[in-house]
């Protein structure tokens, strides 16, 4: 089983089943956000979903009722998965957990860019905290903070962590494996590439190499 | 000019359209959340905004990147506003302010559920401060807690302040307009209302005797 993960950050539907197509045989899931879901439907998770498993990276962060409300959409189009917030508060993350069926649900436990070490970080060990009794399956951790990411595995029991910012953004995907990711979720070193495939070839191979 | 906002939280386009049409003359804008919109396609912000200006309360919280195409997004449809969250930091919130033209920009200054009180409450002046410092246009301040909404006036300077939670979810909205809001936004009581017309005149009625 592939520890990859491709972070599909483009906008444009026929692009986004394109590298889909070409990279599936090297990857674990496709996580697609907002940016791509608004320009093209919600109907590509569908569309995505018949080629891997897709998590839904919405960063939820309402009041109960409209994460549940989102969940239900989300799990409606056949996702796999769904990212949410933790510092909404332990009842905005059960409104997903309890909604979620089989949907695997993952809290992010820190963000990789810089202002989240403004207000977020200071909440790390809460949100893992509300992560852990509320049932999510998972969290998401920085891989371009190798230590952080090794805090949070050390406080997360046996969640799986997913670890975004691996390539363009500086996070190394076999030092994030050695730090306690799971898995390691890479966009543009591979949706970028001249040749996606054999990038998101190269990434699996290494990871296979740990 | 009307104070009231209509938080337009169904999921049916045509029960959208047909609610907005029949509220429209009570109004000064229209609040869509992501339910509506993945259920019914961002089109629906087109259609809405020929009717009153369209806010979509998406409340953005993601690195500045996907802040930043997120808002570009929802500024192609012609939207009038947009809701994002300022716990993710300056960073983040800059990259949508910066990228808004014309758009009204909106941060998170407090939530009204309970698990609001958990994490983000402790935030809230650092959350404004980023919002000032931003150059946001507004905030948003729940009608739940009219002495925490009151707070949040004192240190907003002159930030227009939209305050959800009025009607089903308790809030008055005599009360928030004298604790310092300048509109407030109505969900239930309206949409869900045999006469929703007749709903949004009276509460309209009501802020204009204000």
């Amino acid at each position: 089983m592939s520890k990859l993960i491709l972070a599909l950050d483009v906008l444009d539907e026929k692009k986004a089943m394109d590298i889909a197509t070409k990279t599936a045989p090297y990857l674990h899931a496709i996580k697609v956000g907002y940016p791509l879901v608004l320009s093209s439907g919600m109907n590509i998770v569908e569309k995505l979903s018949r080629i891997k498993p897709v998590i839904c990276d919405f960063k939820v962060a309402d009041i109960p009722n409209t994460n549940r409300l989102i969940t239900e959409i989300v799990r409606s189009k056949g996702a796999y998965g769904i990212i949410v917030h933790g510092f909404t508060g332990p009842d905005s993350v059960k409104a997903v957990v309890e909604n979620a069926g089989n949907l695997h649900v993952y809290v992010i436990a820190e963000m990789s860019h810089p202002g989240a070490t403004y207000i977020m970080q200071q909440h790390t060990d809460d949100i893992v905290r509300i992560a852990r009794e509320t049932g999510a399956h998972g969290l998401i951790a920085p891989a371009t903070r190798p230590e952080r990411l090794n805090h949070i595995r050390k406080i997360a029991g046996n969640m799986e962590i997913l670890s975004p910012g691996v390539g363009a953004q500086g996070g190394k995907a076999r030092e994030a494996i050695e730090a306690g990711a799971d898995k390691v979720i890479v966009g543009r070193s591979i949706y970028n590439a001249s040749d996606p495939a054999e990038a998101a070839r190269r990434i699996h191979e290494e990871l296979e190499s740990i």
